[in-house]
């Protein structure tokens, strides 16, 4: 853990806060390879977390977890086209399997092992798994296939932003199979649901659900759906998206099954994804400028307990009467270090964004309570031991909902709705998100984006059909979308 | 699932059984690329639950999870001179990051995007791990360091076959590092206990634990810890590793802390791996000629109920009959499929290894009773319905430890003790285990080697000092060790 590391203030920095927020945490460092992160144990036991209660909702939903090589051959890119374009460009290439010593002391590359056909690190495991679904399915009788891949992959970055953007990421990649087109389309907001419930029951943070638009839609994609969040500096975060495929891989890769009347039919398809960018979402939902913020369901930690200790005297007294504590929470660590101070401890374990401290000293002991500290908003409560464990349960449940609402309240006040370009530029310029009808064209999208570095995040669910005049082009419009700048 | 493939029996061709079985269980299949595979549902949800079982006890041991890249500096294997002699060889090199399209409608290698240092595909990441230890361990307060990585990782191979031999395979790979060579020692040889206490009481796998000759020891270690299991055709299968690493790494990497007399020392080290490998002993431990058999600790399907239905009749008693039933285990099915005869379920839920199999048909529902049938020994049990959860989870109970049971006694039987070179090349010749005398010499492992394709598997732990002769050089001898073939 780092003791020494000052947190830059938000409204100093708000990108070398971030840094140092992870680092403070110690969730995780740059490796050795430009563009790689090393997941430190912390933020890996938070990305634990996130991934148990996504699996169980995988599953809970009818699919199976499996797993597909790391490898593709080169010529599966060649197959869909659009798929090609948006992802050859980042791809890491083997070429080789074989290095040898020189003779001089040195590794190098064994030229004689060099591949036939190259090889590519999955950017997104599309392609491999379309090869197999094209052997697989065969009948109706063979559909829905409902699969899951927990894997790495890696796409090429050289602006790197821990979490947010690192060459290689972990994440899962759903990949389905349908009889039918409202099948497939059900399927993939279906799944994006899955999303928004976890990022709000868990994480607590709020969403905005949508479609994107044709620009913004994953390469090979009929419509992608997505779930965008506000961070705190009102830049918008793209966290899951499911992607209706419609029937373009399956065409790409043969995918055809004999429907009940004997013709047969291509399949339609989704996929779905989400992966360790979430945790930087997380982090910019509900840290501040004492260090990461945590809500309790992902934290690894619930409650940290701190004897408040005596150098060079006798300690055995508030030692036992910590280990007696009866918490009710199983996530929980006594902090019985006696080379670090008191106040040294509060702050390592508020930078670590633990959502409940104890504090326990002879003033504590001898009212038979302890001081309860909650993170998040600093409050100070001296709870008697016996209404400790039910007290720790409320106060927790409370918080959750409170970062939750915060997060939702702090995303409505940063949500502007504006009808005139000069509003639309001061709204963006200010860092908020944007309603605003848009013509509906590529080419308005892109002189918007070039003007005002404001993307269409989303078209999303929950606004109301209403015809409009585009903010840009001044033509006709169908429905407000949503703008903002984004990571 | 697959319906009509026939499964090819032990006795007839051993090798070809492997593949069936798990052809026919639907575990796994080859993938695109030479040496690789993909690992199905139903294969990948028994590694979720050696992986599960396997984690809860790394964890419990003390031990965090964490995360390093995938991509390791080509420089970073100099370092470590045995190392990269037992590594180098088999790497998968990625030497560029992008393609591009050649205006040709072909997708090329962009030659423009070469990189300076060709990045390694890890085979495992001692050399990743350490060059951060190094950076992170400064005093004798930051020790023991004890981490543990989920990955998949990569040796380039020819010669594969499913589960045993696959050049990207997925595993854990613990590394630690300590204050002293007892303390590493020590470290070296509990996780070795795991590892023993993994395979026999939740995969029924019967081993022999002991160290490593030199020339079978980890590239770079200073002893190597293992168990082997006995297959059923008598082959050694070596199943994890526990690797003792001295101070090989600390010193290659200068991995140093300052101790509390304020001295400068190198860090003592352990790493130790388990990975998918165990499945093709879980396979080639239990299963028969009908197919997978799985011990229930493992087994993704507990129970199946097959209710039997009667072609273009009301089946509406049968069906509810089983709906109701209670099994007191939640991993079971109850297969209602009416495209399939009851006597292909049979067959494909045998071929699939789940452990008991409830047959309910009119007789059976008159008698208020279901037909319990154990797939590891065929028995079968009429039940009644109130006896139904107890019953289960007692003969869910034999059946772990039958399995385990049998295969120690196999173990057993056929290990030899032997003391002449005549009984020695019979009895590997037979397929045994053998206990024998050896000089010590790695010129001698290499001879017996060379004449019978018998290794040592390992000095055996639980092996008496026993001073004798050298079974091939007749030289003085302070053990016996064990010899066997190995897949």
């Amino acid at each position: 853990m780092n003791n020494n590391n000052k947190i830059t203030a938000r409204s100093e920095d708000y990108s070398k806060w971030y840094l140092d927020v992870i680092e403070a945490a110690d969730l995780a460092e740059y490796g050795p390879v430009k563009g790689t992160m090393i997941i430190k144990p912390y933020g890996y036991a938070i990305w634990e977390n996130i991934k148990n209660a996504l699996d169980k909702k995988i599953k809970s939903t009818g699919h199976q977890n499996m797993y597909f090589p790391l490898l593709i051959p080169k010529s599966f890119f060649n197959k869909e086209a659009s798929h090609v374009e948006g992802f050859a460009k980042e791809c890491a290439v083997v070429t080789h399997y074989r290095l040898k010593n020189d003779g001089q002391g040195n590794i190098v590359v064994d030229e004689s092992a060099k591949l036939e056909e190259e090889l590519i690190i999955r950017p997104t495991s599309e392609t491999i798994i379309n090869n197999s679904f094209a052997q697989w399915v065969k009948s109706w009788r063979d559909l829905p296939v409902l699969i899951n891949q927990w894997a790495n992959v890696m796409r090429w970055e050289m602006r790197t932003r821990p979490f947010l953007r690192t060459s290689e990421f972990l994440w899962q990649e759903g990949h389905t199979c349908h009889i039918s087109k409202s099948e497939a389309e059900k399927e993939a907001k279906k799944m994006l649901r899955v999303y928004v419930d976890l990022v709000k029951n868990k994480l607590a943070m709020d969403v905005v659900s949508g479609k994107k638009s044709d620009s913004e839609k994953f390469a090979g994609a009929l419509h992608t759906y997505t779930i965008e969040a506000m961070m705190q500096d009102g830049k918008a975060l793209q966290s899951g998206t499911s992607h209706n495929l419609g029937q373009n891989f399956a065409k790409a890769f043969d995918i055809k099954f004999l429907d009940k009347e004997n013709n047969f039919q291509y399949v339609w398809q989704t996929s779905w994804g989400m992966s360790t960018r979430i945790i930087g979402g997380l982090i910019m939902t509900h840290s501040d400028d004492k260090g990461l913020v945590l809500p309790p369901e992902i934290a690894p930690i619930k409650v940290v307990v701190i004897p408040i200790l005596k150098e060079k005297e006798d300690n055995t007294e508030v030692l036992n009467f910590v280990k007696k504590l009866k918490l009710g929470v199983r996530e929980s660590e006594i902090d019985t270090r006696n080379n670090i101070s008191t106040g040294v401890k509060y702050n390592e374990w508020e930078k670590k964004g633990v959502p409940i401290r104890l504090e326990v000293g002879q003033r504590e002991m001898d009212n038979n309570s302890v001081m309860l500290v909650c993170r998040h908003n600093s409050s100070k409560t001296l709870v008697k031991i016996n209404d400790l464990a039910k007290t720790i349960k409320h106060e927790l449940k409370d918080m959750q909902a409170e970062l939750y609402q915060k997060a939702l309240d702090f995303r409505i006040q940063h949500t502007k709705t504006v009808d005139t370009w000069e509003e639309f530029v001061k709204e963006i310029d200010n860092n908020n998100f944007v309603l605003a009808h848009w013509d509906g064209t590529a080419e308005t999208e892109n002189k918007i984006k070039e003007e005002t570095k404001g993307t269409i995040r989303c078209l999303p669910f929950d606004q109301k059909i209403e015809k409009g005049f585009c903010v840009y082009s001044k033509k006709p419009s169908k429905q407000r979308v949503l703008f903002a700048k984004a990571y």
